[in-house]
């Protein structure tokens, strides 16, 4: 390497090659097998297009992802955890008011989502921007059907008022498989792992003054919340569905985003 | 994973996850430079075609090409070694006759490279296959300029008769960049590293009842051979390129091949 290099790039390149290369000693890796690797590589360069983001999965489903965000996310104790964005999220969604609906198919069970923004000592967050998306009931979301209308189906933005409340009308999520027709769906298929993801509500939280949050909420008794195939399920992210059936909707999920300060 | 999976893939899958994670814990990536490293796989993918593989550029310049040869392919004391296949040879090649010419454009320094193919006993191989490739002399392989004429420039096959002779004339080779106006190119430049490879001649050497033989011949004062931009330089690879001028060729480079018993 030059003398005169950026020196964290230096760094990053020092220690990916050391353990790649430790890698493939260790395995003692073979020819074949690392024909088998270029061409996997190759594979799911390829397959990445607008509406598809391979590596994402590549790096989601070998825990890559969760790592990298655990170790730039540390919260202070109490404050709202991250997990993995995932490849769907679309920046430009809608802002909505306060109680709307974000899910125009027609499909799945309504229900209402609703909480507070608060700071680490309870304190209402005003102002605080909240983007939300889902799957639909049928377990996709709308990029995964291009041309496919309503646009924006399961999407919103949300800005909490003076008392940091929120609520919106979506559906209850579903589990549902990654895409798994590619070179990652082949990945889990060899290692015997399904390519679910446990039924779960997106959300990022944006404030001034307090760090972003990028996290879902879970919906508790999924079947996959122990074998989630991208590792993001986190204890704190649960959150109660109780069926309300009140004639409006199906469910009702409350669940409060607590920020930590920018800069801690 | 599944309990039911191959155990070399668990093996493998076990290893990669365990030294991806520690690389990633080690420099303590960021989001935004796991987002560049998602950016340039995908990139790498995507640049791929029949005429280009960028991650065997990657793996290449990275050194694991090297580094998977030389784990495979422990030779005995004196036999000859290996190095990189590089991402130019073409299987099919013409069969020629002992002494023919493989270089049709008119351009570079004539050069007779000749030798014997024996074992380690220096006991001639006979039926040797000799695959013989390499640029010409502006630094480019017939497969990097589709269309030109004639085809199969500076490439050839031979076969060893029963004193395991081998003789041929091409071009004295030149130094030349790896393709680099590409993802790997950049991370090279950015590295401070030059795309660069000593002159060398390409070589496959397959005969029956032992280990194949994947290398090259390097012209030993060539500028690069401190610098190889993908590592393959090796000392006993060194040929001789002897100023001949006798009116047919300009050189003369003369190389034994030794191999090795198969199974061994």
């Amino acid at each position: 390497m030059g003398s005169d290099i950026n020196p964290r790039l230096k760094e990053i390149m020092t220690s990916l090659v050391r353990h790649l290369h430790a890698f493939v000693k260790d395995v003692h890796l073979t020819q074949q097998e690392w024909e088998v690797a270029i061409d996997f590589l190759t594979r799911t360069g390829q397959i990445c297009s607008n509406e598809r983001q391979e590596f994402i999965l590549l790096s989601d489903t070998l825990g890559v992802s969760m790592l990298v965000d655990a170790i730039n996310n540390r919260r202070s104790i109490g404050a709202t955890e991250n997990t993995v964005l995932g490849p769907f999220h679309v920046a430009g969604a809608p802002q909505r008011g306060m109680g709307e609906h974000i899910s125009f198919d027609g499909k799945g069970e309504r229900c209402l989502f609703e909480g507070r923004v608060t700071d680490l000592h309870g304190n209402p967050v005003a102002d605080a921007r909240i983007d939300v998306w889902s799957d639909n009931a049928d377990g996709y979301y709308d990029v995964q059907q291009p041309g496919i209308q309503p646009k924006w189906n399961n999407r919103g933005i949300f800005t909490t008022g003076v008392e940091g409340k929120y609520s919106f009308v979506g559906i209850k999520p579903v589990s549902y498989p990654i895409p798994h027709d590619g070179p990652v769906g082949g990945m889990l298929d060899a290692l015997g792992r399904h390519p679910y993801r446990p039924a779960h509500m997106h959300f990022i939280v944006t404030a001034d003054g307090f760090q972003k949050v990028v996290t879902h909420t879970f919906v508790g008794d999924d079947h996959y919340m122990t074998s989630d195939a991208v590792f993001g399920v986190k204890e704190t992210l649960v959150a109660p569905f109780e069926r309300v059936d009140d004639g409006v909707t199906v469910w009702r999920s409350s669940f409060d985003f607590i920020l930590t300060p920018a800069g801690e």
